[in-house]
């Protein structure tokens, strides 16, 4: 049964498993304290940062662990505001970055600080020079991600990370998704990841703060981990998660060339296998073992259910799965499709009959579920032409309104228009991005008595 | 080679190693997801919570875990002070509370909030009229914890939580060393325990926020745990640790039957065994498993290791063992020796062999240790006795202070006083806590051109 969502979390690598029961014997007691014990676990500590920080490229004294990634995000971010509070309290950030950096930003915003999201492009990067063009005199901290964790577009980090050093503002980069493929490049000045991205055991996080970058931190005092992560060191977990990141860097090279070939793959083939798809993400500066791909007419949820039942894990950045009904931030700044969204991430050791297997089952779930949606086949032309018509869709969600303007566009002529009335907040985004795959005009949003009305004109 | 400091952190229990493994590969998906993996992790930290509610004493659904104890205790009280922002900033709390407590009202008070500290008696309990009296109209949270870590006394807990309840103030109870042994009585509000204290992994707190407490998670939003530990849920240790609490509490009756027996020899013994210690806390209203004696003229550090020699693993109040050389804040809040602290928690299945055989090295330890810093055996009178003797112990610290003054206390005729010039911050404690223990009377402290003098008058 084939796990495709290594990005949300990878299965317990083969040596972080036995690193974790080595050091449950070992790693128990109280670093801090002066017998036996104590010290056998301070030793195991201290190995395990001495791995982690050569895997990272720091000193082991600019490294220490935390709880989990998004704790290492949270206290890089507040750490690194509160050391520079006197040049300011204004955050730099892409617009595409993991919730633990936009919730950062959105607490600054929230204690009276500002913040600038940088767009990206339609593959999801940030342009280092637009990048550059939101440092102001009282930019605190910059941050970007090593690579996007819903799309895998690689992020220009060293040439970013550059212009930062050169500004004077540190750049924090999030590389959660990247960290077990190789270090982070460039100049950059704290960086944060996540053991149980690359294999390591849950509960494990890593942040780097280079030696020189004013950092404070925040809340209540502790004196562990260099007063930056609070609690009781979890050694067992850390030691499994050192001695991963270092087992998955020796696979990583081989092993990226591997599953990069099965992506390409299984890029290819999508767009062939199913109709209506749009692949989006850079196709080749992007993470080896990931890809994203958008299906009309098809919701997320269902599509998920349906690939989980044929026996394939994967995730989806559309809004029907998430708790919130709020579609993928991601996909949203780099204007794509968020219905029928789905994340493929191959964990290591992913088999090319694997992926075939999936792609094999592929377009018959979709097929599948667009035909009990009542999803358009082919734009048949209707025998009475009318010049315009009003698709009601309130009160349906995503992807309905978009398959009920796909069913009647052929039923005005070209040059006329359908106008869409939907409350679902996905319209907003998706039935601009059906027109650029369909190569029909977006007229534009206008408000309505409930929701919205979005403007459509045929042109084939 | 016995370990005797559970109340540090307790070896793992064989069921926590047990459902580790097991949930290793069933529980290392997210359970946010809707595939198969992510259901069954979200079903083994469903049952983990129920297991865990049970013990604690609360519903499901009132309990999270965090990623440490201090972490529980960190977000109870921002949280509980948070969302009772309106009633006030005041917070109340023991004198005697772990550093996790200490350091949130330290971190309120940096943001213009104020505490209060309830003093304790000799054997370290508050009074919880005492306490009450605290308590303000403004007063948004008070904190107690159940038994104390350093001396084990119980703490009134189900008579404060009344007088809590009563005036409308929530309470939070830090269970850390207690929780193990069973369910924190009375009407308290919000409990935080840690799973390493009970044998459980270490990275999992519990934090259990009544119904209709106000409580607003603070720092950077995480949808994870209802908005209350940010961050990937470490659901393998979160398993063992909900196991090995139901393990642990399944024979904590015998076994605490058992440890107070070997704790009680131990409390009998000491005196008899070593002349001028001090066994403190309370006797009979305490953990089970937990003794704290100190012992004059010995500096902690030393004896630690002496004992780590002969295979003993103890911890100490003493400042000479701690990183910023300050002594024990619980030993100095109930106004008892600081001096040669040595605290033994004796973890599940401690034989009464290695408790006898600890008893057994002590008095040679401590002989050894006194001889080396030139301790007094006996204060012989002095054939030239004069009326008053000024002992220059500047730049000298903890015991030697206290040694010097022994030495020369028989050298002064009876009325006679000795002042002891120290710059050590434990002779403070130190010097009055001597005097107590000698029947000789403690004149006061008088500000001296470096450190200061300690005036003290013979009786004997």
């Amino acid at each position: 049964m084939p796990y495709f969502d290594a990005a949300s979390s990878a299965p317990l690598h083969p040596v972080a498993r036995q690193a974790l029961l080595a050091s449950l014997d070992e790693g128990w007691a109280d670093p801090a304290r002066l017998y036996r014990e104590g010290r056998r676990a301070a030793l195991l500590l201290d190995a395990a940062r001495e791995a982690a920080a050569e895997a990272v490229g720091c000193r082991p004294d600019e490294l220490v662990f935390t709880s989990s990634g998004t704790r290492a995000v949270h206290s890089a971010v507040s750490g690194a505001l509160s050391g520079r509070r006197r040049v300011g309290r204004h955050l730099v950030l892409s617009a595409v970055e993991h919730s633990s950096v936009l919730h950062s930003a959105a607490a600054l915003e929230a204690s009276g600080g500002t913040f600038t999201e940088v767009p990206v492009g339609r593959t999801g990067a940030v342009d280092p020079s637009a990048y550059g063009q939101s440092l102001r005199a009282d930019t605190a901290l910059a941050c970007l991600q090593s690579a996007n964790h819903e799309v895998g577009t690689e992020q220009p980090v060293a040439e970013t990370a550059e212009i930062c050093a050169d500004a004077g503002v540190p750049l924090l980069v999030d590389a959660a998704q990247s960290l077990g493929w190789g270090p982070v490049p460039g100049r950059w000045s704290l960086l944060a990841a996540s053991a149980h991205k690359w294999g390591g055991p849950a509960g494990v996080g890593l942040l780097a703060v280079r030696k020189g970058v004013r950092f404070a931190p925040r809340g209540p005092a502790d004196e562990r981990e260099s007063g930056r992560a609070a609690g009781f060191e979890n050694i067992p977990a850390i030691v499994a998660a050192a001695a991963s990141l270092r087992a998955v860097r020796a696979e990583a090279t081989a092993e990226a060339v591997r599953l990069r070939a099965l992506v390409d793959r299984i890029r290819a083939a999508v767009g062939n296998l199913v109709p209506d798809v749009e692949v989006v993400g850079d196709p080749e500066r992007r993470l080896p073992h990931l890809v994203t791909f958008s299906c009309l007419y098809v919701d997320g949820e269902t599509l998920l259910h349906e690939l989980d039942r044929a026996g394939y894990s994967v995730s989806s950045g559309s809004s029907c799965t998430s708790s919130t009904l709020t579609p993928s931030h991601v996909l949203k700044a780099m204007g794509v499709l968020t219905e029928g969204n789905i994340r493929v991430s191959l964990p290591s050791g992913t088999t090319r009959e694997e992926v075939d297997g999936f792609l094999g089952v592929l377009p018959g779930v979709v097929a599948e579920v667009r035909q009990r949606l009542g999803a358009p086949v082919s734009a048949a032309a209707s025998p009475t032409p009318r010049a315009s018509l009003v698709v009601d869709a309130l009160g349906r969600r995503c992807p309905i309104p978009v398959i009920e303007l796909a069913k009647v566009i052929g039923e005005v002529p070209v040059g006329g228009t359908v106008t869409v009335l939907s409350d679902d907040e996905a319209a907003r985004l998706d039935i601009p991005a059906w027109c650029a795959m369909r190569e029909q005009e977006y007229v534009g949003e206008e408000e309505a008595e409930h929701g919205s009305a979005y403007v459509v004109r045929r042109l084939l």
